[in-house]
């Protein structure tokens, strides 16, 4: 059993303290967040305390630190825990700024931090399934890829100016999945993006549509499709080609219900939130923490947070420019 | 390259007619009706010319008869085309009278006919690849079984009126299928018919709702749904569940196009009409009776014809008394 | 915040003991077994206190009480809970024998008990979602109604000895999901039951492979499917047929991953374990009793206890003498 | 009933020639062929005769041509065809290079010719159901579009010698596709090509891999997926993405039997083979030829023929160069 500090008592964070509290392995004990009565509730519904976040680190009985806070408190919190020895859950993204990210990098390699960064997807059963057997061969030796992620909805105007923009905000996460599945370096981008959804989110000058193509030194091609607004759900799924066939990974959806009738069939949408979506890949990503504390290896890491933002910079610069980037 | 004789121009003649011209090994060369229009449309269509029974019978060009003509003509028909020599291609049912058939099996026996009695499911794609897996051992042994047989829309009450009964005129597709299947003669017949779909239906004597099950001598066991109206389109499925599985033939749709949206997804529905959904088992039968004027045996034939509808007799009177019956 | 006691520490007993906890309306504070060692288990993980029963049902702060021990004691445990004045979540099913069930329902009514009897399927999303877009109208009147229950393996011989039989200890789910959606009593059941899947069954008095047909006062029908072994995972669907369309329930899958190669597409398995699909049923089970305890009314009943087993023993009856049953 | 001469009696002719015979609307009475066997065969067949091609425009009984000859005499066989005022009806594509495809539409425009160009894809009944729907608001205005186009197997190298290149010779049809579907002209397009199917493709200079972003002048994209080899069949898809939800094609299977066992569900190939699939859509070009006799306009001509061309030699250049071509 490890004692937990919590760092962040909002949406993700209440989200995470309960796969904590389910799990036989972790304990949750400390609740940190700028927001007393956020901390309170927390902390009171899993019998924890609230804290500091010195405090919570001087601790000697805190082995592990969840980084659940505002994405730009992401780096110093975690820097702050790696020095203090602690093991860290560190949501996505490890920052929006590349070269803040990379110094920070190397502070953590000379550090040899354990810190485990969230991208949920690779814990989603579906998508972990699909890794796995094309990993195993299932295809063959893979070539292309496409990454469907549609967005329900668009996010708030208020919240697209802080986001970074939809390539570091959004597709950041199909970056890591291209870079998971590829199992090559990316060493060419082009994206092309538009504003098709909601002209306010184009006056704040960002996109809210967009194809990127991702080239690797072989010759594998990625294509990643992404939309703030789908109309019909939550759509995340992946096509792998290999040598021998196709593998993919189809969206859930709501129920197994259909009504056949005079116009057809009618079956239910897709799981429409990604609290729903990826509710148990966030019970599997506690489940992973536990085995970093337990001496494993984090499967994804800061490394991989720096390059899911180098392909995001790249991909924004591509669709600004017009032009393909070589990195 | 084997001449045939069309007995009957309707609906079903016609669809033979075109199958006969489209197959290389068969060439339409009388065509035998009592309406004379009908008669000549279809020989004009061809290149055949308009015949009498008698005409055909003595015209030693003529190598197989395809009898289509309305049910009551069946058994005369193909018993005059057996005392001709001919191969016979004869629709089902091979007549709505039990003991009329049992006697004329006998004649057929004796005559060694050639008589390939046109259960045009057992040449349907899905369900001749079903069958041939499951002989295959694809499921392990055999166990239980489950046929459905829904009708987009009931046939008029005239219709029914002279049909012989759901279970003679509509079910007995689903007896030879599950013969076929079963690999094993039925021994129990258990069946429950209901009025649910048109009373005058039921005011005609007849049910257009049923559930049968049928029992083998080792144990097996099969239901079969039938109803006389869907609502939904043509529903033709079998599933056939096995010691190591089960193996099932779904519906085809009319076109593979879904449509996503706010509330989930639409397909289109079955393929409606069974000229549809048997097009290509038509065009196989065809190509059967090919065969069977080449040499081969017939895959179903007289005898076929009289256990189904010995089944379907014993169904007609567990409906009817509510009680099983033991063949 | 309801006090709970849990009698009966085992498999489904843990399960409910683990929703409790997660529901923020219950806490489970009373822990009954004739094992201390399991009763003291599951009290340290929740912080509830192991306790005779007499304890718990004498303890005023106890609002209701979860009988999940063996299938003998579901009646005594309830009948003491409901003259202690506590409301009932009991196990499936009430008891094995028809008379004594009858006999305390006459007794559970003069208590006014609140009996909440737990039959998962009805909280299954699924089935719950077909049964309120059937009863919103969604195919019209229904007509007839297939549902398929067939378990991954066997169970036992050992449990087969005491377990009732196929219809009391399995088939009974069915029998309260097809009262559940034929809104309308039962009069008539056919049933034909098989031993195919294990001699040692047969050996033991019982049947594994069944096929029942239900009939209502208006002519509805039912088809049950049931085997206690399918060769391919835990097959739990239904198809309901109506006047206007058709309204289906399918399985879940493991994954959605689909491997396409040379020879086809693969898909994974049905969820193999009734504690897999069944979870969120579970779940919602706690939070139904939790409505109750705030006032509600049983979705499901003793009464319905009464009438499934009244039609398992008919149904078991027929079975062996080959006879329909009038109910 | 118009009399067709046809030209060109090789694979792709006599699927033509089988779809004129069994339309009632269209007689094929000439059959010109460089091999006088094979002209004689499908002759002989049908009934028509052995022309040669100045016999066949001069007879003024002659009423539309269909050109189905090697892809370099398209050109001039249809200059022909429209100078004796023939309807045509031509195998895709127009021509292998844009700067006589361009002079020739001049010339067809002069000629107020009513020439269809044959792309086959517009008649397959599931992709014209979706641009039916998607013209028709099923998913509200077009953002995105994906097209999947993946050959179930490599061509021999030495027509890829003579193909023109994987864009023009494969991808075109996804050109015409896109542009049909798009209902908006491209304005620019990047590509991305590899090598990883077959090294002697590579060795005659042409790519068996690639992807493809297509952007208009409003923002829209469309990706397609393009490959040789699949290893799983005939992979022909789209998935349009609109304001209001998703709409899409999917493939089509050989059967809709599927097999369950231990280890999951297996579903059979997809249609393997061009002329498999698409075969109705063969059927349906015949049909259409006879509405442009009959007086109607050709759904595609030479202008899409030109289009299609222009967009292909784009992305044969990006591809090369790495950089967005701009149309």
């Amino acid at each position: 059993m490890h004692d937990i500090a919590l760092i962040g008592a909002g949406r993700i964070g209440k989200i995470h303290a309960a796969n904590l509290a389910a799990s036989p392995r972790l304990r949750l004990t400390r609740v940190v967040d700028p927001f007393p009565e956020a901390a309170a509730a927390v902390a009171a519904r899993y019998d924890a305390r609230v804290s500091t976040i010195e405090e919570a680190l001087a601790d000697p009985s805190i082995a592990g630190v969840v980084v659940a806070s505002s994405t730009d408190t992401h780096l110093p919190y975690s820097l702050a825990a790696a020095e203090a020895g602690k093991a860290i859950f560190c949501e996505k993204p490890l920052d929006q700024d590349l070269a803040a990210a990379r110094e920070s990098a190397a502070r953590f390699e000379a550090l040899r931090a354990r810190l485990f960064l969230a991208f949920n997807r690779r814990f989603d059963p579906n998508f972990a399934a699909l890794q796995a057997r094309l990993a195993d061969g299932a295809v063959g030796a893979l070539e292309t890829l496409h990454i469907i992620s549609h967005d329900p909805a668009p996010p708030p105007v208020d919240y697209v100016t802080i986001s970074g923009g939809i390539f570091k905000d959004m597709v950041i996460h199909d970056f890591d999945m291209a870079r998971w599945l590829l199992d090559e370096e990316v060493t060419e981008v082009f994206a092309s993006a538009s504003v098709l959804v909601d002209p306010a989110i184009g006056a704040a000058g960002d996109s809210d549509t967009a194809k990127t193509i991702l080239r690797t030194a072989s010759g594998r091609l990625c294509m990643i499709s992404s939309s703030r607004r789908s109309g019909y759900g939550y759509d995340q799924r992946i096509e792998a080609f290999g040598s021998k066939g196709m593998i993919r990974a189809q969206n859930q959806l709501e129920t197994t219900v259909e009504t056949w009738g005079e116009s057809g069939a009618a079956a239910d949408r897709f799981q429409n939130f990604f609290l729903d979506r990826y509710a148990v890949a966030y019970a599997r990503e506690a489940e992973h923490f536990a085995d970093i504390l337990d001496g494993g290896a984090p499967l994804v890491d800061f490394r991989d947070g720096v390059a899911a933002l180098a392909l995001a910079e790249a991909a924004a610069r591509s669709a600004q420019t017009g032009e393909r980037v070589l990195l």
